[in-house]
């Protein structure tokens, strides 16, 4: 179908829109939800569009849970999903350790809970969890015991990130042959009421400045969790749309993977953001489509169904 | 005197560039010590300076020590210097927020003890310091509850740098009436024996991060450190040399400032790195001079001692 860049998903072209598609793949946060605040309508979109045959997955950066934990969340807010549908970084980092780096040894893993069971789930060992306590001088924290098995650092979202694992990340990180992974580098994460914490980016950060090494990132813009979906599940590019709420994530990662995109304004990136990149000629940052919620897509699944 | 830029000081360039300068800026780590360890010859050079009537002054990037703090080191490690001599980060942030900014409400700290006392000296009411534990989750951080008096956030050294202390000062770094200073930028703090810990600039990118804005930064290479000696204690620039071991810091704020500079290769940068910028045509960060040690001054001063 022929379309300029970054039209409004309404009425007639929503139904061909629709009618050309068989596989979405959603952002969550600020696509479906904002924390555990549901975009009205979204489920219903969900369950209609599994209803009429597409196929639905969810490709996500958020490192904090595991797929099956997603899929508990998911099923709660009404979705319904297996967690074989989700590609969160928490999976793809350890399927990307596991399959791809074929990691021999440990992870010196700055990262939380569902990160930790996802690498366990892979048979990769690891040590770092949890909170770890300032002890000892400047001396000390430069000479830090290592554990010698461990081969990568991967950092995802933690609530325990510390001065302390900071410094131990930069003593594996000297190393060069140590693997250097972060699962993505969202600089906030938006939670309701347009209230946000910081995101996992920022501990990123902090460690690429310390080690003076850029780490290697898996999830969006970067292709890897579209990769797993292709690879696990397949799907034809051509029949695929990646729906999200950021221009650098979302938008970016389907441009760089030669499918369709949809941006929804309930998130982070605005309409205007998407107009000046189209104006500046970053098209890889401008969605085909846009709407305000997906809920707009309600309609015309409907007539479809008819 | 007329000299090609980074020229090797020695034999009788070194007299003629000692009898030259009436005011010695010095950085500190890298330069007269690492860690603990005192660079050969350092303190018979600063001494032998003082002697000939020239005057010191100390310009550091440390955040961790008063300007007592350091005077003790110096003396201890056979410097032997006034707290007045000093012009430290945690010293010069309190004076800025107090002359400069002219403060009027808290600072919200990530910092050190040495912060904490200066900004007590200067009068200025602060909250932060110390360990902050996890509490909650990311609902209760969004929400935590903010000092209503605070208007600045102040980074600088804090081994008890977290992921809360990073989750209130975004939250206070929202309003962007809220200063957002940096005590320095330095990526990592160099130890004895080739060792390192992760730097300032490390906390600073990672809150930077979250507050999708730049810190304005106290430390070298702004010329803030300089203007403060200026002010205190006068100088004449056209007989004033900075001498360091950083050429992103210490040499590129004398280049700013209109004073000589001088490169020792005790520290951080090498020859080799001074030379790459001078190919490039970076200037400004290619020293006037260059000496393997501070020490290789010490026979030009000898020699016009007599």
């Amino acid at each position: 179908m022929a379309a300029s860049k970054c039209s409004r998903l309404s009425g007639e072209l929503s139904r061909r829109f629709l009618a050309s598609v068989d596989t979405v793949l959603f952002d969550c946060d600020g696509v479906l939800w904002r924390g555990d605040e549901v975009v009205p309508g979204a489920p219903e979109l969900v369950t209609g569009l599994r209803r009429s045959g597409k196929r639905v997955f969810y490709l996500t950066n958020n490192s904090t849970k595991t797929r099956a934990m997603y899929a508990d969340k998911l099923g709660r807010l009404g979705f319904g999903a297996d967690p074989g549908d989700v590609f969160g970084t928490a999976y793809c980092t350890a399927r990307y350790l596991r399959d791809v780096a074929r990691l021999q040894g440990k992870v010196y893993l700055i990262g939380g809970t569902a990160l930790s069971q996802e690498l366990e789930a892979a048979g990769i060992p690891h040590v770092g969890s949890g909170p770890e306590p300032v002890t000892g001088g400047m001396k000390e924290w430069a000479a830090l015991e290592k554990d010698p098995d461990v081969r990568a650092v991967v950092v995802g979202f933690d609530e325990h990130f510390s001065y302390m694992k900071l410094t131990r990340a930069l003593q594996y990180l000297r190393d060069s042959d140590c693997l250097f992974i972060a699962t993505n580098t969202d600089t906030r994460l938006p939670l309701e009421g347009g209230r946000a914490i910081p995101g996992t980016g920022c501990l990123v950060r902090a460690v690429e400045t310390a080690a003076h090494r850029k780490a290697q990132v898996i999830g969006k813009p970067n292709s890897f969790l579209y990769d797993c979906v292709v690879k696990e599940c397949g799907l034809d590019p051509a029949r695929t749309v990646m729906v999200g709420d950021r221009l650098d994530t979302d938008i970016q990662m389907g441009s760089t993977c030669g499918i369709r995109t949809l941006l929804t304004l309930t998130g982070f990136s605005s309409l205007e953001d998407a107009k000046s990149y189209q104006e500046s000629g970053t098209l890889s940052m401008v969605p085909d489509f846009y709407v305000d919620s997906v809920a707009d897509l309600l309609p015309a699944l409907a007539s479809a169904d008819q």
